[in-house]
């Protein structure tokens, strides 16, 4: 047998960096020790002892006397003895895994009180209703997590000596209730058959066993595996003296952040509240005090909790939310950490600290999340309005703020309606669900947000929300929905459907009624201004956007993109004055007709290639051929089918029946079984070849025209749907005597290329082959992804992509992130096999995963040139292309 | 400079060992004249050579010269010369590369003839009309082949001659007459400014560089690209001395067969015609002997002829064909080359040379092609009723033999009505066209046959028929197809639409009316079934059956098949007496209803299952479980709407109205895009697993039964579509234990295993994880090549896959054979991982590939334990499995 290992760390034997043993409460705990705060004196039980007891059953040998050394330190230190009725030392049971756990935190407080104590210090400490009440909340407490005890029966004991008082509260419980109430709590334990233990040594042991055994509770478990946290790093427990805010008018409990967390303003924020417990300020009983105003009233304190904090900022280098109690005016700090922050302050606290020098412009990038990004560009509630809705008592419930974004709406309870308002009437509905299911998919994507009463941050809703990045606010408990009625209460109020409600996704939120939302003022953002142009130092990918119009091609470059990575021609085909030409052109019966509608286009298209390529001044622009089956241009085949029926059966208006069976016919013949891989891309391009001979047309037109008026333009002519070189190399050729054509014409040379989409598996296979024909590669993942998965995304989403998400057998949808064991895979292939064929290939992205942070992360490990995502997205792309750069500067070991 | 290469070698210096160097005919010249058979003398100039004229423009240097010294040998030993009028040789150039390319072969005859030659000889002979008709002939051929003059122009005059004459004929016109028609060829070479040189020797050398030229002309190219030949073998020329079978009674010439090529029965088979030379043969103006008669009439040439024919068999150990022509009482050997044979030929010539000891097993299993097996397994005409058709007069015409196997069948010209009697009324319909489109293959696949008049072996309809498996004629110019009548005529005969016809695909020969057809008889074709055993004894791989029946199994193992790969449950729910309960248990409303119909369906389903593991004795039966998505089960939408929108007008039955409109809105709501890529496979499985369920359970209760009977079933249950090894984790664990549950139940343990299909490409790219939960894969190599490509089968092979493959964009239909560097790259990566992870991994396919010899080569190659096909294939396929194994042991080089 070697040496006992050390499971048992005074605070001052430990420091920040050693979370793994000590976890992340311990060694915060140590650290602030080690700068000389007042810190409570305590120490950690290690997680590797811990772990020992989760395995065995047991504590490893040697830990209960090396707990029994170190209460003998704290003891010495703190002047006082556990269990001594003259003197007695309290201590606190606290729970501290590496990580922050918020679901579990486990604690059991005023350990060392029990009958005798209580009854010697009740006389001497001349507060006998703070001792009463102390010796309850820990029978309460340990009854709770020590025993298991259903904290309900102490709660109904507590309730009805309340209801018995004037006030009704827990202030207004007297020394006598609460001896009254602790025996009565005694007697829950006896009718549980659970003992409370006299011996503070035993409270002591049996308070870190549970703490110990909480970590293989569900809710631990659960939160750990939606945290992809690992189940084997256990946690530490911390037992520290007590120290009280509720000893009188010179005692009190507050928290302070170092710097606004809702506006990343310097300066001390936060809330003090005089003789109370950290659980007071929590139950809101009395309104706490401003920080500020504890200047005035207690200066010396403010001056060392003002000291204490800047110290603990410059350490820790981030703005900390810290936690301390004054006792009997004495300051004692009990916690500091990481503050959680809005985005907006995540972004002005990430600048100013690089300005003060503490952190680099590095340091500063990585702050900003990327959702901290798209949440500010996220439209909001303008504040005032939302004031006055408080005001007004329009505030009707509060449930998890599932994902982030401000809506207005109409009510609407069924999905259909959702869809039929939504889409068919562009209203803007707020979809309100008991919980969602695959089934209401549908719905879920024509309404301006989402609205449920139960579910978690895990819940259908919750995924499919974040999903498709609508405001969402799921488990609004308070609120009952009555689908019959077609109605929901919130208390008194009754909402109906067609009544108007407004979610904050952000905060949870709900009201009713309707508050205006404010547009994200993108330029008027200095902070994220200048952290962007801060990420575009740092980043090697560049961003480009997708834009089919002139207007989204300049929002791209408001934007900051720096490029078109997919220019959708055939959205010009749908807009309203267009589309009977590409009918004519479709139906054509004639080579000659075909031809005439064909011509009627080709302006136009110029027109629209001329308007993106000054928008974009000399930035390349990727323009895709048609891509689409040629069925999607026609009425569809049901209609057709149903009106010739009517017409039929009616048999007054045989021209139109003669009409409509003519292009019923049309219609049929073009029909397909999976049209996603039917006739279309390349595959059109090579039967078809009018239009896209049209559409080279256009784009080197449009072009020359612009060249000879001095514009610099760069059209890249992209190939869609290639899967074999032969595809690349018949289009290629045929195209590109189109442009050389356009160009001897006009008498100027354009700068072009000529590419291919990678979106079929077989393309990423052969890519070394269609390298051969290609200057540039742009995968197009959104097909990719439903090839290599055999996902139609239409269909998969609403009927089973959404329950696999949910059941965890896939991890994400794959059309959000980029699956980089499949997807990624042969986009790894193909960027390899490509490259070798030609070193200098340009390869991005196009699909939808260009504007996601995890995707663009594999896109820069596998070394793309760009990523190219909708206009919206570029800023949140610009953030992590940045920290995908600032991640494989760190090396394999990352940053945590 | 180094030493001048030879370029010229005499017959008796080459061998056949220079295939590369002399090219087929003059490496086989050259063998039989080191043979010691009677040879007419000459020499072959060199491949080299002609690559040398091919890429320079002319002769290499030194080539002149050893022409002229190997001349002079051939003159000393025929002793005759060039141009010698007292004694002159003659002598034919002819093309001959190293593989034979029929419609590329060059030959110019009688070489050394010019005006005062042919006066002396022409007097001196005592044949004049012979040799003036020589001098025609070489004025002709010269003409068309070394001046490119038009050969209608030479054709056109002599026509004119013989219409003057009485008979009409070739051999009508005179000594008189030819002398006249020569004066004329001469006027067409003057008339076309082209010179007909008088000098022999020139003569020779303008000759030989036609040949060479040819190499490079219209139908060599064309003929090469088809038969994937290489562009840069280049041809020899062989230069031979003339001999006559048109020089009296003592004269003939000749083609005989070392064996039957109809049969393969042994013994010399062929024709002799006396006083006549080879064209004469061809032209069919006499009615040729059989090779049998000339051993009465001069037993002492049948004698020699024999035994050259022995000894070349025997030398080649192959049937060989053999040109002969005895001139003046002397038989001299012209070519021998393998003879053509038909699949019944091919399989006796394997098998007899082999118990001849002629050649190895190995080689007899080598020579039957996988095309032989499936033409001896293909229906074919009675031959009795054939005949009996020829000598009604009922045959048509005769095109070209596209794909074998014989049908007969009512006539239709348009596919949509092809399809409606084929697919609606069942009836057997030819399908007959001027030529296919992609538009034209919904009615090809209902047809029986295929026949057009335009078009050759690489046609739309050739390439289509092909893949089907149906005989077709293409290319059949005597017939005049009229649309607009609905009628074909051939000569005087005209066939109306619905008229009955009857197409031979095996020799491309067309009837008018009904010949009935033979079914094969497997167990009939004794040599096939010897052949297959051999070749059982070759192959690695095994081959397995899909069978969806009982029958289906039977048959396949009387096939030979070693197991079922395939067993597709869902085709039994599609049953007529079992579609109602399974439209009931989609339909359920509720819970019950589902599981009532579930119920309803477990004794079916057991049934079924028992029935194929009783047929498959104790081998391997691998069942998949429920694949496509449910509305297939369901009423088409379309008529459903149709209906609903009938019964709305009429307002008169408003309970079926009620009745359509809910299934209405059920296949609404199941309804996909994309199916192929929607709610299917394991999906379904996951989402409803009340069907997957209740199939395993019918399995093991099936299989329990019969064990508990003293049989040994052995079932492997087949997951589906699984992209995500969670997918097929969940999957089989909530099937194995409803499997543990009926051998708990049953009280008796079966064997089993669970796998899956590899069939998606996200699938086979995660093998490795996917092989920790199964036992065995089967590539489903239909979908993974749909998803692979981003084909949907039913829409790419009418609408573009056709195209692609007529235009070379794809080599060959990537649905037919197995596409390597695609498909067979994902296949590949999947067989290594899963092995990896599961080293006894059991590997099969399942999808069509299975029967395709070259798929199966690929099989092979990448190491699979068997291959799957439908019962009709397994012959084929164990025939193709053994042609790999042979080919993989004759290492990287092949086979030729």
């Amino acid at each position: 047998m070697g040496v006992t290992p050390k499971f048992v760390y005074l605070f001052r034997e430990g420091s920040s960096k050693m979370r793994d043993l000590l976890g992340g409460k311990g060694a915060g705990l140590a650290e602030m020790t080690r700068l000389g705060l007042p810190v409570p004196p305590g120490f950690t039980i290690t997680t590797a002892a811990c772990n020992h007891f989760s395995s065995r059953g047991r504590f490893p040998p040697g830990l209960t006397s090396q707990i029994a050394a170190a209460l003998k330190r704290v003891e010495a230190q703190s002047k006082r003895r556990l269990g001594d009725p003259k003197n007695p030392l309290l201590v606190s049971v606290r729970s501290g895994a590496k990580f922050s756990m918020p679901g579990m935190m486990d604690t059991v407080l005023n350990i060392g009180l029990n009958d005798e104590v209580v009854e010697v210090l009740a006389r001497s400490s001349g507060n006998e209703r703070f001792v009463w009440d102390a010796y309850r909340r820990l029978l309460q407490m340990f009854g709770r997590i020590v025993r298991d005890i259903d904290p309900h029966r102490f709660e109904a004991v507590l309730d009805r000596w309340k209801a018995k008082t004037a006030g009704g509260k827990d202030t207004d419980l007297t020394a006598h209730d609460l001896r009254a109430i602790v025996g009565e709590f005694k007697g829950v334990f006896e009718d549980e058959r659970k003992e409370f233990p006299q011996e503070p040594r035993e409270q002591l042991i049996e308070a870190i066993k549970a703490v110990f055994e909480s970590w293989n509770g569900k809710r631990a478990v659960d939160y750990r595996n939606f945290h992809k946290i690992p189940h084997d790093l256990g946690t530490a427990a911390n037992v520290q003296t007590m120290v009280f805010g509720n000893l009188g008018d010179d005692s009190g409990t507050g928290v302070v952040f170092t710097r606004d967390p809702a506006t990343g303003e310097k300066g001390l924020y936060g809330e003090y509240l005089a003789n109370a417990q950290g659980e007071d300020v929590v139950a809101g009983i009395r309104t706490p005090l401003k920080v500020g105003q504890l200047r005035e009233r207690t200066p010396k304190i403010y001056r060392q909790l003002d000291a204490f904090a800047k110290k603990l900022e410059r350490h820790y280098r981030d703005l900390q939310d810290i936690e301390f109690t004054v006792e009997a005016g004495k300051l004692w700090i009990l916690q500091t950490r990481s503050g959680k922050r809005t985005a907006r302050a995540a972004v002005k606290v990430a600048v100013d600290m690089a300005d003060e020098k503490m952190i680099p412009r590095d340091e500063a990038v990585r702050r900003v999340e990327p959702a901290h990004v798209i949440q500010l560009l996220m439209p909001r509630f303008d504040e005032a309005a939302k004031a006055a809705a408080h005001r007004d008592g329009r505030y009707l419930a509060k449930g998890l703020n599932a994902s982030p974004g401000a809506a207005t709406g109409t009510v609407v309870f069924d999905p259909d309606e959702a869809q039929r308002m939504g889409r068919d009437e562009k209203k803007p509905v707020i979809l309100v669900r008991v919980e969602t299911s695959p089934d209401d998919v549908h719905g879920m994507l024509w309404s301006k947000g989402i609205l449920t009463t139960r579910g978690g941050a895990t819940s259908h809703a919750s995924v499919v929300a974040r999903g498709l990045g609508l405001p969402c606010i799921v488990g609004a408990e308070s609120i009952r929905v009555d689908y019959a009625d077609a109605s929901f209460s919130a208390g008194e109020v009754i909402v109906r459907r067609g009544d108007a409600i407004s979610i904050d996704g952000t905060t949870g939120e709900v009201f009713v009624g309707r508050i205006p939302t404010i547009d994200p003022d993108f330029k008027g953002e200095k902070e994220l201004l200048t952290i962007l142009s801060w990420a575009d130092g740092v980043r090697r990918l560049e961003v480009w956007a997708n834009a089919d119009y002139p207007r989204d091609a300049r929002r791209a470059r408001e934007f900051g993109a720096q490029g078109v990575g997919l220019c959708r021609t055939e959205h010009m085909f749908f807009e309203e004055d267009r589309l009977p030409i590409v009918q004519r052109m479709i139906l054509a019966g004639t080579e000659r007709e075909r031809q005439e509608a064909l011509d009627k286009l080709l302006p136009i298209q110029r027109g629209d290639f001329a308007g993106i390529f000054e928008a974009m001044g000399g930035l390349p622009v990727v323009i895709r051929l048609i891509d689409p089956p040629l069925h999607e241009f026609l009425p569809k085949y049901e209609d057709l089918l149903v009106e010739a029926t009517e017409l039929r059966i009616a048999g007054k208006d045989p021209e139109r029946l003669a009409e409509v069976e003519r292009l019923l016919k049309a219609v049929a013949a073009m029909r397909e079984q999976n049209p996603m891989l039917g006739l279309r891309g390349c595959r059109l391009g090579i039967m078809f070849p009018g239009v896209t001979e049209m559409q080279v047309r256009a784009i080197f037109e449009a072009a020359a025209d612009l060249k000879r008026a001095g514009e610099s333009p760069h059209p890249e002519i992209m190939i869609p749907l290639v899967g074999h070189v032969n595809e690349l190399r018949v289009e290629r050729e045929s195209l590109e005597r189109v442009a050389k054509q356009v160009m001897t014409e006009k008498g100027v040379k354009v700068d072009y290329k000529f590419g291919t989409m990678i979106e079929v598996p077989r393309g990423a296979l052969t890519a070394g082959e269609i390298a051969k024909y290609a200057e540039f590669f742009s995968f197009g993942t959104n097909d990719l992804t439903q090839m290599t998965f055999g996902y139609s995304r239409d269909d998969a989403e609403g009927k089973f992509l959404m329950a696999y998400v949910e059941r965890g057998i896939l991890p994400v949808n794959p059309f959000q992130v980029l699956d980089r064991a499949g997807v990624g895979e042969l986009m790894r292939v193909a960027v390899e096999r490509g490259r070798k064929t030609r070193p200098d290939l340009k390869v991005g992205i196009c699909g939808e995963h260009g504007g996601d942070p995890e995707s663009i992360a594999f896109c820069h490990e596998i070394g793309l040139k760009y990523v190219s995502c909708s206009p919206f997205r570029v800023p949140v792309a610009r953030i992590a292309a940045a920290h995908a750069a600032l991640r494989a500067k760190a090396g394999p070991k990352g940053t945590d």
